[in-house]
């Protein structure tokens, strides 16, 4: 393909992209294959000659698209948002073409530097405290997923305190055992409704995990108190705390941790490294009205929130706060220290890949730059309280109707979990489901009475058929030992008209309105969605 | 920004790429910026209010264009190429538009199920062996970089052992114990040629980390003998040896590690991982004259290399295959056992979140789909030898000036090493500038006599000249002692005339020929490239 043939290309591509944007809500935002649907459409392996774009790009439409789930439909209310928007996709567009391994200063001067000022932007943007500007001795860096980042957190955190611990003893054999024997008594620390990716963190760190207690008493939030109970029996266990993932909007039910009691306890345990993950809710911090969340964060060694989730950049593009960044280096960087510079340490030039796990980097900060100059501060604002509006307009809607639905968690962030109340026992749904299913019946039976096992498997229930049918996709979670239902409408083309479609098929279905043979088919098929 | 103004901010967008690539052999390749020309040229913050795509795209010409080094320059010759064409972009531009966070089957069917099939195409092409295809134990995962891969093998490799010696005890705190006292006396092994990546995620790992000789008398190969003599010294020493680098074209080099002897010794410790690290020369295996190095692949448990190296599959796409998955879900997977099913394992439904490090995930296989058909096997094998012989002609010219140049190592997949001749005495350069980097000094001088220190010098001056002219783009690296200059050519514009052109451009700055005081002062300016 010559740049000529691309040109023809790629403009039928925008054109064929601009035209899935304008029927995305026309599609049924789940797909409707079975798995191993895509297999029997292709040959077994790469044919032999080239071949043409046009043969390539029809395929698109027969392979692909039966396989989608529509991330960007105004009916996905599933897990968290992962929102494109246009100027993102320019972003990547120039990105693609300035392809680059872009791992130090020289690969790509624009590169870095852009990614530096991006992520000074975003701080201001989100009124992160200055400790996190690149001005001072932190900034910020583009990762992948909020995953990566808890990673690259947890594993400079335990490598931090090595580093304290053993700060007078040579390399040696010796201090390498030393080092041995502290990493075995390490345990890393987040809340029992903190995201899974601490728990994994900590096993690929090859150090313990313990949860922190976040019961529905405090609204799923971890207390100071709490924070400082499972400390301390960790220490009474010989056991050394080093790293806690403190959640602004945890994944279940959007809570906020105790952020001003944890800061002030953070100056008691300066080894603990103190890590927020605000992957969702990090976005509402762009509107004054949640700013006052923020000051408490100075206390914290990092922060992370995605801005593929909220703020219209598309995936990938996680960005990371640290407010020392010699915490990173100190751990990432291979390069011997007789080479360390001022100039380095003073980010004169920046080598990213010093801050982080892999050695390449995408050129991803063009995205971010595109995307804020598109919206400005004051389009994000609109964005952000539009779609925690929605929220609260679902949770209107839902307590309009007590005999169907109990809310569990009130609107944070534009997400409200409920449950659907169970039927009169004549006409409640049997259990042939929920026993083919164990997992929830190990996991609530022990927690639960008996009425809100009855309404948990109602929920589930719901849950099941709503996602059967492929029209809106939603999640469930467990909370407090209730199975409820997640909604969070919160894409680029979201509306009320989505909600008021969300709610009347969720009360359709929770009423059993319209029941006929073939949605009783379709519900038999959930397993395979 | 609507559809209707993306199509025409996008098309507009198509054209100034294709502009680019129409224009790439005719801008320096390396900028002349210095460190910080970025953030002058920007505001402090995100605007208040949204901008137009007008005033955004003028900006890339102004504010990125001179800080970029064009890595799909011809005249792109350092490091190992990162390659990108226009049918990878037009995969990229689909992968943005159907963005999705694809961490699971149901997330998008069709992310999941064209990457496996992509991965099983891969495995065809380059004739891994059947272990590693999808139909069996094994499989195939696209991941970001091939730094990232190792992290993930070696962390995997220090699980598995940890599993297999404690196979026995249940889940308790004494078993954690246990595990900590194993991983302390854990130890990462890599030629002394391989890439830094495997060192830093031995680090990650929280163990150890070992180099096995290669020197230059092996041709920079790790051989079995090597191999074995470092394991059994490892133990010793009362350490375990549990994973190890064995590499396809090494960084430095481009050497390889003696495979078959290396794999009939793998049986003797069925407990150390073995990882092909293959990221750049794994895309010559394509051509049936490399396929000779395939078969003793079967005994390792591992193998990498990067499309987005030399099979034009824009950043990032490493391919990253696994003889047996279990061995990576058993340690990523943070799913609970009793949810575990026959269906999963035997890859009914692959959820690639338990193969890897992130959550997460892009859609990359749609851009290899679109090279792998736009090429085909004969466009790609096309490519490859091209480059190859690239590398032969560079050694011909080379060869043909043996007043000049020493060659250091013959070219292998296209890369050959050189050194600069000493002048005579009499007009021979001054030391100053290698005073000013003690790290060469200190590295060189225990291994080298002082002819070759000699030769050092003047190569490391002649190297730093050129890169400072920034017309060519250049790096150097030690081998056995040696100073030396890297050039390997095979980008998709890669042609005879550029080989021409790059050693014309080092004969006249090694003979000096035409040297003004612009240019000597250019020298001057070369710590700041």
């Amino acid at each position: 393909m010559d740049s000529s043939q691309f040109r023809d290309a790629a403009k039928g591509a925008v054109d064929e992209i601009a035209n899935y944007y304008d029927t995305l809500e026309e599609r049924p935002v789940l797909p409707s294959v079975a798995p191993g649907y895509l297999r029997p459409l292709l040959p077994d392996s790469t044919p032999e000659e080239g071949e043409s774009w046009d043969k390539i790009q029809a395929d698109i439409d027969r392979v692909i698209m039966p396989g989608l789930t529509h991330w960007q439909s105004p009916k996905f209310m599933a897990f968290f948002p992962c929102n494109s928007s246009f100027p993102a996709m320019l972003g990547d567009m120039y990105s693609g073409a300035f392809n680059a391994a872009a791992f130090n200063w020289i690969c790509s001067p624009a590169v870095t530097e852009l990614e530096t000022v991006m992520m000074d932007w975003v701080a201001k943007l989100i009124a992160l405290p200055k400790e996190f500007l690149s001005d001072g001795e932190g900034g910020g860096i583009i990762q992948g997923t909020a995953s990566e980042v808890v990673v690259t957190a947890v594993v400079a955190a335990r490598e931090r305190l090595v580093r304290r611990k053993l700060a007078d003893m040579p390399e040696s054999e010796e201090r390498m055992d030393k080092a041995a024997d502290i990493r075995g008594r390490l345990v890393a620390l987040g809340s029992e409704q903190a995201h899974s990716s601490t728990q994994k963190a900590a096993m690929i760190a090859g150090t313990r995990y313990r949860s922190v207690p976040a019961p529905k008493e405090t609204n799923f939030s971890v207390t100071a108190a709490a924070l400082r109970k499972t400390i301390e029996e960790c220490r009474e266990k010989g056991l050394e705390p080093y790293y806690f993932t403190i959640t602004i909007g945890s994944t279940g039910t959007c809570a906020i941790d105790d952020l001003q009691g944890i800061a002030a306890l953070a100056k008691e345990y300066p080894d603990l490294w103190i890590h927020v993950d605000a992957a969702y809710a990090g976005s509402a911090l762009v509107c004054p009205e949640y700013q006052h969340l923020c000051p408490p964060i100075a206390a914290f060694d990092s922060f992370n929130f995605n801005l593929h989730k909220w703020l219209l950049v598309n995936f990938d593009c996680s960005a990371f706060f640290i407010k020392r960044r010699k915490d990173l280096m100190d751990t990432y960087s291979i390069t011997p220290s007789y080479l360390r510079n001022p100039h380095s340490d003073q980010g004169m030039v920046t080598d990213y890949r010093d801050w982080q796990i892999p050695l390449g980097r995408r050129f991803r900060s063009l995205k971010v730059w595109f995307v804020l100059r598109s919206y400005g501060v004051n389009g994000l604002r609109a964005l952000i309280r539009k779609h925690i509006d929605l929220g609260e307009y679902m949770h209107d809607l839902l307590k309009s109707r007590p005999d169907i639905f109990t809310v569990v968690t009130e609107p944070a962030f534009g997400l409200v979990t409920f449950q659907i109340n169970p039927s009169p026992p004549s006409s409640a749904p049997t259990t042939t489901e929920d026993e083919a299913h164990p997992r929830h019946e190990a996991c609530l039976n022990g927690l639960t009475s008996s009425d809100t096992q009855k309404a948990n498997q109602t929920t589930k229930q719901v849950y099941e058929k709503m996602n059967a049918k492929g029209e809106f996709f939603l999640t469930s979670t467990v909370a407090g030992g209730r199975y409820v239902i997640r909604v969070v409408s919160a894409t680029l083309l979201s509306e009320e008209k989505y909600i008021n479609g969300v709610f009347d098929a969720l009360v359709r279905v929770a009423t059993r309105e319209g029941e006929d043979e073939e949605e009783k088919e379709e519900r038999g098929d959930s397993s395979t969605r």
